[in-house]
């Protein structure tokens, strides 16, 4: 019925007729294939190289030869010759259709190719950035039709590549004659096509062919840190990252104190925000020279943040977000120029910030809703991005909920007796022999325990205990009953060991005496006990408000998210009581999945139309004003809990039934263990 | 059939029947009647004032009595106490409608209302600006549906006034939150909505209702002087106009002399591009200052210049305009921030700039037409608009066509022997007796003529002559028969005035010897008329060139424009043959028609898609290439005019038939008129 020649491609399996002599290109987006393509076919970008098959492919129902595909032109030769091609590849928009064929698209040529996500192997990025590349050829300036080049440039754009309406800044207009006329009316154009309902933007020109390097930056802006991924927006590769620490701390270690450095002082916020928009200017800058690029080859950006960082980097005051009802100045996602927010990127970058779900749920949990995406789970899962501030989902294919829970920074090694930031010389692991109530751990910055051999006690090798280390550290202590479920740190005669030291009418637990050689002595205080207990109780009581709201008393999964996150021990983590009792197999970590949330927005701009669907969809509830927090909180105080009896967590760890509470029983000296029942 | 009353607004008629009790800005809303509010109906603003009639109406078949309308509520009573209401007014939001009423929107209570011309007083302009304030009230912040404060605003000005999608630039929204606490949630908005397709934008806000001063700057940017006119957008009064020079005048005179400025010096586009933006900033600052205002409560710009200036003031270097084909960097209107051009004005106001025609045929030449509608022509209309370079317009309701011709600057005086620009002291008008050959003149500054009694010769009162006498002067020398048609000037024995003094192998014709008194010798010598007429030349030769391609040989109407064409006298203009022969009765003035045409853009957004519109419908004529240029620019150096008769200027005028062309012909002294007859 129809002789022209069938043409199947792979891996997508479109496939059609086309007339005989159609180039490969034309067929490809004739059929809705995903073939790249820069130069518009005319043989000089190669992003469009095939590798077409030979032989039969019952598969397909095909066989197809070498006449299948025109002999090699002059333009595919002299792309060859200089710049050379892969063995069995073909410039698609030179290889002409002549006879069935079965044609395979590399991933390099498809626009919408996947990044293989480095963090979490399992989930795929389609990369579909906000900006691309496109090279027109623009019609000769004509006396008799005086249009002006730039609206002879949209029409190329619109008539070669269907992109309508585009604008151009004034600066680059200032630049497009100059452009054109070198380029001999050929011009490379970056187009950004960013918002729903804008137009496009053609954010930078070269004259001809052009091959720019483009960069896009994801930043993850914390209380605490800022953690910037400098990607390739062509091949979506994460090219580098880089971390710095955010300056706003010197104006309060939590969010709060920040926003009461804002109410006492006139220009505390404008401080705070010059502060860290000139963090994020060192970042781009150490970022980009670590990839060997320049910062002004950042054209794109995304911001995830906490809802205070949000306001502080946009120059708003954050004050209404340190009272009820805690109004955001604006919750939508926000695009705006990058370089409002960063100076020394491309000039025309763009900048866009992710939605914030509340008042104290920010554009950082809507990251990790995206990235995790707990309204896509099939088991109620709970999220929880631990940090300074703790960002908790909740949800299941049938709705999310969200909420923020103010952790402090104890879990980040801050308000610790012996605590530290995550870096050398930091205890990071720590484990105690339940019988002997000996303490053995490992050191960021060494591969071996401190009880194996080749173990470095050298002054100054051992500093302090970081964030997980604290964790374990107390969570092991329960373990081996040197702390009891109320929080108590048992004396030397109660516990049986003299690493319990008394100080003052509490005891401490000496988990590594330095001294001798001119180091620290590392202990866990009652202080330090009671700091970790106020965090975990409030994060812990924020998904239990969750839980109440969705009308269960247990989940299914958990996911411990943020950079924090991917070094918690799960066992530790639930026998502090930190997270509700599942099955240990069923708490995943997934690394940071802010980031991660941040880099997707950044490569697929479809990624930005979900995340701002989903947060629209998501239950806010605010922890601060909810009279069951207090309730939740005070009883969550115990370890893991006072009322909530974790049964699977249980079974797996011992958790010694101790007391060391001698308030209304008198002095309980003498090393007796006194047995009491829960409530 | 229907007992509702029955309500008829005036001027309108519009009419219908509304519910017992409705307010009569309810009414007018139901019915499409123009009234307007900025309060929505809260009886703050007063907008929405009305005068209702008591009595029978024959005309609208209706009979009102003073119970039409509800008595007056504590609101409105508290309005007039406070502030006062005309006799006889009612506000329309607080005044309900209870039985039949005949109601009058008197002009100040139309958002579009009409503003008369005051140049050209047949016109109005439909008031309908970029800007408009709405004041709403934004519902309170909730924490069980935790929007920001920006999405509860745009949601308020959907809802009140149908204000969809309204952005807010960042410097806006970073001071949103106090404005809100300070207004208890009340805000009035600025709102513009200028570009067709894009989305309004919030340019500024106040707490509460605020009736903050709308000013607009439209500005006609000519090659030798810049002309603001400033408006208050609300009632699109005038409040003050003002011009400067243009600094560029010290890089180049005219046009092409500015373009090899810029060609022949690498920052050459840059200093103009400065210099141009500090006059603008300094105009901007006067003209305010004129009207008590502040340069930053103009909130909107519009923009008309050539296609020269149009390019410098966007910082686009203009040599491509230089040289065929003459290409523009951007031909259709152009929305930016004005902040791009001009320093000093509101941080958020905005500049439209309305698109050029052709690569010589600028934004001034559409405000023309804008103005002055060729296109809605009954009879076909030559328009000039007369300045440095001449835009050219001929069209009726069949057709527009347009160009543009290098007058150079003798027009205004410039490259005159005793030029000078229009200022006390320049001769603007001048009669020469036929007889006595025997000048007598007026002069700028003074309401006498120089034969009337009264008029003073002190030293220095007499500088010059500008743009409008040298033009008459040369036509009363041609009429005066002390010229010929090919711009001779005859001897004194050919004329028989000693007035006529050699000057090497030519003569001049001396109006005024001050130099007894210390002032100027003043004369009109040979090279005068011939700068004289190159100008006039390229002048009619353009017409001439439009009227070909029209395929016509006469035009029924002459409209002189620019702020010269204003001072040019018909019967003059056409005796040195700069505009085609027409009834003297056919010519008029439209005053400064770019300047009107931009103050149109500025109070009437409509009027900018109009504009648009009509420019893709002109016909562009280039006359840089087209050969016929040349032949008619030869023949139209005569003057009149070497080949057209104009029967109708000689039906009125005396044009002596003399030559004094002595060349092929031996010297041809003492005093003999010689005949000649023309081609």
């Amino acid at each position: 019925m129809n002789d022209d020649p069938l043409v199947i491609f792979t891996p997508s399996g479109r496939r059609g007729r086309v007339a005989p002599g159609t180039t490969v290109l034309q067929a490809a987006r004739k059929l809705g294939v995903d073939l790249d393509s820069v130069c518009g076919g005319r043989g000089i970008c190669s992003k469009c190289q095939v590798a077409p098959a030979v032989g039969a492919f019952p598969k397909h129902g095909v066989t197809t030869g070498p006449e299948a595909l025109s002999e090699w032109n002059k333009v595919e030769a002299r792309y060859e010759e200089k710049r050379g091609l892969k063995p069995g590849r073909r410039l698609g928009c030179q290889a002409r259709i002549l006879a069935d064929a079965l044609i395979d698209v590399p991933p390099e040529s498809q626009v919408h190719k996947q990044v293989v996500r480095k963090d979490a192997a399992q989930r795929l990025i389609d990369m579909d950035p906000a900006v691309r590349l496109y090279l027109v050829e623009v019609d000769e300036a004509d006396m008799h039709e005086p249009r002006g080049d730039l609206q002879r440039l949209q029409e190329a754009l619109r008539m070669a590549w269907g992109v309508e309406n585009a604008s151009m800044p004034l600066p680059v207009l200032t630049r497009l004659q100059g452009v054109l006329r070198k380029g001999s009316g050929q011009i490379t154009c970056l187009v950004h096509q960013g918002a729903s309902g804008a137009t496009p933007s053609i954010l930078d020109i070269w004259p001809g062919y052009a091959e720019p390097r483009l960069l896009g930056l994801a930043v993850d802006l914390g209380s605490t840190t800022i953690a910037g991924h400098l990607c390739d927006l062509v091949t979506g590769e994460v090219v580098a990252s880089a971390g710095v620490m955010n300056p706003q701390i010197r104006f309060g270690e939590d969010l709060m104190s920040r926003v009461s450095y804002s109410m006492m002082n006139e220009t505390g916020a404008a401080e705070m925000t010059a502060s860290v928009r000139d963090a994020l200017e060192v970042l781009a800058a150490e970022i980009a020279g670590e990839a060997g690029a320049q910062a002004s080859e950042i054209v794109e950006t995304v911001f995830v943040c906490n809802p205070v960082m949000h306001h502080l980097l946009l120059g708003i005051d954050p004050v209404e977000l340190g009272q009820a009802p805690f109004a955001l100045a604006t919750s939508d996602a926000t695009h705006l120029p990058a370089g409002a927010l960063v100076a020394g990127l491309h000039p025309q970058a763009q900048a866009y910030i992710l939605p914030c779900i509340a008042g104290h749920v920010g554009a950082d949990a809507a990251a990790v809703a995206l990235s995790e995406e707990p309204g896509a789970q099939e088991r109620l899962t709970l999220i929880v991005d631990v940090g300074t501030n703790a960002e908790i989902l909740l949800g299941d294919t049938s709705r999310v909920l969200a909420c923020s829970s103010p952790t402090g920074p104890a879990f980040e090694g801050a308000q610790i007796s012996s605590g530290q930031r995550a870096a050398p010389g930091a205890i990071e692991r720590i484990r105690i022999d339940p019988e002997t109530k000996e303490p053995r751990f490992r050191v960021i910055g060494s591969e071996v325990w401190s009880d194996e051999p080749g173990f470095s006690e050298d002054a100054g090798a051992i500093t302090g205990i970081c964030g997980s280390g604290i964790i374990e550290a107390v969570a092991e202590m329960r373990m081996a009953g040197i702390v009891d479920s109320a929080g108590l740190i048992g004396s030397p005669e109660q516990t049986g060991t003299p690493r319990c030291v008394p100080e003052g009418r509490t005891h401490s637990y000496v988990i590594h005496d330095g001294r001798e050689n001119g180091g620290p002595l590392i202990s866990v205080t009652q202080g330090d006990i009671r700091a970790i207990q106020l965090a975990k109780s409030a994060l812990y009581a924020g998904a239990r408000l969750l839980m109440d709201e969705m009308g269960v008393d247990r989940v299914e999964r958990v996911v411990l998210a943020g950079a924090f996150g991917a070094h918690i021990s799960p066992k530790h983590a639930m026998v502090l009581g930190m997270i509700p009792d599942v099955a240990l197999n069923d708490v995943t970590s997934a690394g940071n999945a802010a980031g991660t949330g941040a880099r997707i927005a950044l490569l697929n701009k479809a990624a930005r139309r979900q995340v701002e669907a989903q947060v629209r969809q998501i239950t806010k509830v605010e922890t601060a004003i909810e009279p069951r927090f207090q309730e939740h909180f005070v009883a969550a105080n115990a370890m893991p809990h006072a009322v909530d009896p974790f049964p699977l967590l249980r079974a797996e760890v011992p958790l010694p039934d101790v007391s060391y509470n001698t308030r209304g029983s008198g002095e309980d000296g003498g090393g007796g263990r006194r047995r009491r029942r829960r409530t």
